[in-house]
């Protein structure tokens, strides 16, 4: 069958076979097939949709581009956690080390900063030696000793999806929630998992705005998971507001390291005890998830999980003395407060502004070949909800140069909304559990 | 605005505005816009759909992207008129000379055969020394002298629509109304006329099956080229079978020739005459239609139609003795009856496939760069409605090579049905005029 055949089929609403959609993914990561094909392709699948067994087979063709890892030799359940990603959200830096220290095994490959959002590489790289590229043998090595690597993706690994997601970034075919599993699922999926917890964020500060968004999603990756053979858990979870009180690649690993400390703030910890707790029962170090909190719980109660973190660092090449001194990360020169212009409560934040303010400053990339300032961030004084006198601080801007100080204010300023009385109660910072 | 937002906005379904259009069409046609994002917006315009008012915008880009002639130095109305393409259709062959000889200026830029379609530039190329690549200067000398030229698309013509139309032909984006419309009427408006007369084919030969599909591209094509400023007629006539009794490019020349002596079968001159007809109502020569018939069955008996296209003929180069003597045209070397099956009558053709049978002789081309043999094609002898003995021809094919005979054969076998009643009354020959 030619492709032009292939592409009308999708065009007319019908549903490609296994072998349809291997031969397009094939064909296109050989370079066999141009971009101009696949792009006609990729609207006619974003417009047409995909089933869920096209959603699986595209995931798998993808997944089978490239190297798949297999780990089957490394004693221990391999268990990853995903985020679909958020503003303040630095989770794998806390429940990476709290499942390794339980005696899990985590092969975490990340990703950079997208959009308003942050990234685990980048944040990790601002620990001082920090080294995320690790060859696959290392990354293997760190496996079998410190139980947990910390890498960004490899050109061996998935390349379909690197080359398809360069592709729709420009050709408005991003948001669509099978190109959007496929593209997850084919990445973790190579890390050689016996199984995944996703954390799919919902609210102003996430890639889907709605519930019902996240949640198709959600059901679309745990089936997709399982279609493939893996155990797949997919805790949704809000982004209504920041994570945690910081954002920022330094100030965001400063605040890991306090939850791993037994301090930091309620929702970054609770958070964090939940994936986690899901990590350890996926990962059959614990029964229950009642018991899997209080594991965790207790990991960082008796500094465990801090002292794996720390192993980590060293393992990867990293100065393993911030564990103890947060201070010798990087720091801004100067800081600004936004403050109230009312009395009143925080009835509901534009997150997403936030996480742009944060871009804005120098803490992400609004092109690739950006460099990224890591001591530049946000710290958060006040929650939805938290009441606030005129004149009282909502965010401090922490930064280093004043280029564009004026536009990152005017973001964060209008990010916040006062109202006269409390807002009613939002969405739970954890609502449905999808795969459980 | 970034190329990627227009995408996205055709693929939400949104309006553009012409501006949008226009820097879309320039950018392609310039360059600056890869083929990948072109296509991924003509998938998003195939299944969104564009407005009137875009489609209109997308023609006026797509005519504006080229050079636009301007004939209005020379004098009397230019129309011209143009088919969406059929099996047997040589009606430019007659018309364009009636339409001249009545004084009306056609500036006639054709094209090759398309899929199972004859092409009007293949069938005057059989005239010996026939010469289609006249320059610009030529095609107005052309004009300006004998009142017509015959041309095929120059580089310069709407470069927006040949860099387009090839992209359509592998991205599977060509059977779309508004893009059909844009790229035909783009070409045409380029010629610098004053009225056009379209003549929209529909069924089972023609590229659209239905009348409703006909219907809605005539009333797109005839609102598009108001909203221009040019006065559009659409006939809706039937291609349910042949037109004539010849496909084959030499032997359409002869049928051709056969009509404007007065002879040929009755459907091929009664739809010249209609289309004469309403070329010179437009081309202001005549003040009704039956006005127009008659002064055009008038040119017939007179010869001054033959004769206007023995100038036409002399004045491209052309051997003008084939007027007198039709042998002098190519002829195949075998002859090869299909008979019927059975006693009955002819109930229905598969017109697509006879089409298809005259290209596997020969008479068309399967890729760009197949050569043509004009001599080849099919001579039909049975129309529907018409009582057959078993035995009795039903089409002959006229060979040089028996290399691919069989396929023709059981094409042209299984294009006819055959059945014991006679079928009842089809789709007149002209149905429904619009914008008339």
């Amino acid at each position: 069958m030619r492709v032009v055949d292939l592409i009308r089929r999708k065009r007319d609403g019908e549903e490609h076979s296994s072998e349809e959609i291997r031969t397009l993914i094939d064909g296109y990561t050989r370079g066999d097939i141009p971009d101009y094909q696949m792009s006609a392709w990729l609207m006619a699948a974003f417009l047409r949709g995909l089933s869920g067994a096209e959603t699986a087979a595209l995931t798998s063709a993808m997944l089978h581009s490239g190297k798949v890892l297999d780990f089957s030799d490394v004693p221990g359940r391999k268990v990853d956690k995903h985020s679909t990603g958020g503003v303040g959200d630095k989770t794998s830096l806390i429940v990476a080390p709290i499942a390794a220290a339980a005696g899990v095994r985590v092969p975490m490959i990340s990703g950079r900063g997208l959009g308003h959002t942050g990234g685990t590489l980048d944040k990790l790289e601002s620990i001082p030696g920090f080294n995320v590229n690790l060859s696959l043998a290392e990354f293997r090595h760190a496996l079998e000793t410190v139980g947990c690597g910390l890498i960004g993706q490899t050109a061996e690994i998935a390349p379909a999806d690197k080359k398809m997601y360069a592709l729709r970034d420009v050709t408005g075919t991003v948001e669509h929630r099978s190109l959007i599993c496929a593209s997850i699922m084919s990445k973790k999926l190579a890390e050689g998992l016996d199984a995944l917890v996703l954390d799919v964020k919902v609210g102003s500060g996430a890639f889907l705005k709605t519930e019902a968004d996240a949640t198709l999603l959600a059901e679309l990756m745990v089936e997709t998971g399982r279609r493939m053979g893996k155990q797949v858990v997919a805790l949704l979870t809000d982004m209504d507001q920041p994570l945690g009180r910081m954002a920022g690649n330094a100030m965001e690993i400063a605040e890991s390291l306090a939850v791993l400390s037994g301090a930091g703030p309620d929702d970054l910890r609770e958070l964090c005890l939940a994936l986690s707790a899901w990590m350890l029962l996926l990962g059959e170090r614990v029964k229950t998830i009642e018991e899997g909190k209080r594991v965790a719980a207790d990991l960082i109660v008796s500094g465990r999980a801090r002292e794996k973190f720390r192993e980590i660092i060293k393992q990867q090449g990293g100065d393993a003395r911030v564990v103890d001194d947060p201070k010798r990360l990087a720091r801004a020169t100067h800081t600004l407060d936004v403050v109230s212009g009312a009395d009143g409560y925080v009835s509901a934040t534009q997150c997403e502004q936030l996480g742009v303010a944060c871009v804005v400053l120098g803490g992400g990339r609004e092109k690739k070949e950006d460099a990224i300032d890591p001591a530049v961030g946000l710290v958060f004084h006040k929650r939805i909800g938290d009441g606030v006198r005129r004149g009282e601080p909502l965010c401090t801007l922490h930064y280093n140069s004043d280029a564009r100080l004026d536009e990152a204010r005017r973001l964060v300023e209008t990010a916040y909304k006062i109202s006269p009385r409390p807002p009613a109660a939002g969405r739970a910072l954890v609502g449905r559990v999808i795969g459980g």
